[in-house]
């Protein structure tokens, strides 16, 4: 799973019927210094997900799984809404 | 999911059987400022987007999803025409 | 899907079973203006394609359909050979 | 499957409820110096991991059978504990 | 597929169960000119591969296949031996 910012929403009128009644948030990933890294995706919101909040994300079959919609489009998923994130900023540099 | 934009198509007659009748678009993945990102790609269109349009594209077992085709060889998959994309920008940046 | 170009073959004596009477082709991926871009792969040509020609080619669990060979280790098949490809270019920059 | 270190945790309360039990290990990708490269991911931990180990970590569909839940959002897990890594440098420049 | 060089091997008593007995190496992705690129991964061996030599490997579902462990944590394994790579030169940079 990787870790993001919801920044944004997407309206699509024309669409694939099983997107439906789904949320589809702009989905910036980020580094661990919580800056974004990469390029931001389209991912369905299933755990209530708001814009600014730092999520998890996940992409292809596991973003259907989440969505309870394996049949569907999906290939990316919002799962959990961070509460902190704890890194041991010593190992990142260790070479041992 | 990805957000692109249709430039282009491709001709090809001899291919998959499985890929009669689709249309092969050339997509380019685009940024939030909808500018070029990474390589363009083929993607067959199943929600009557048109050369120009914004889209919705998805990728692997997903896109085989979206085109109702789950035995074939389709990877990526466009699946919805973008009317609106609303960026918070304020949170793009946003460390905390 | 993918826009490529054959530009060799790999001999393997000594495979997994399931790729004999495969043939392995070295495909490398071009942009838009059919020039290299990325690193070349090893693809199972399933159309017939030839050296030097322009391909569209399939990853992952796709390219085990396109082969008909879903349970084995290909994870990317070329799946058509490409006639034409025709760009829209005033909407690659667009950001409208 | 991928080298990486385990550099932290993420907590999330609100998140997909196939996650519950799960531990979220922050994992930072290793090249062959065990240095830092690429982003960080978050994976399910199913081997007992502590922070600061070294660790081999898959991706995709192969991390649900890892976690034992196949109808999960999990596209990340840890599985081996890295005693040793035997790298012969003579062959890494080989170009024969 | 992708061409690789296997350059170590990686012991971890501490590992899914379903990797008991399965030889992990350390593979180097390589180019045309078998030089270097990207970051190197960790593969299952399939095919009695030893150090030093050029192999093609694959990722993903088609991993477990090769390796005849569908459900298994396994997403890289390696499945020839390249006795020969035929590059045609000529092609490489044609925009025809």
């Amino acid at each position: 799973m990787y870790l993001g910012r919801i920044i944004g929403t997407v309206v699509a009128t024309r669409k694939d019927e099983r997107l439906t009644g789904t949320k589809l948030m702009v989905t910036q990933p980020l580094n661990l210094e919580k800056a974004p890294v990469g390029e931001a995706l389209v991912a369905v919101d299933t755990v209530g997900a708001g814009i600014g909040e730092i999520v998890i994300f996940t992409k292809g079959t596991a973003a259907r799984y989440a969505a309870d919609k394996l049949q569907s489009p999906i290939d990316a998923a919002i799962i959990g809404i961070v509460d902190n994130i704890d890194i041991y900023r010593d190992f990142i540099n260790d070479k041992s």
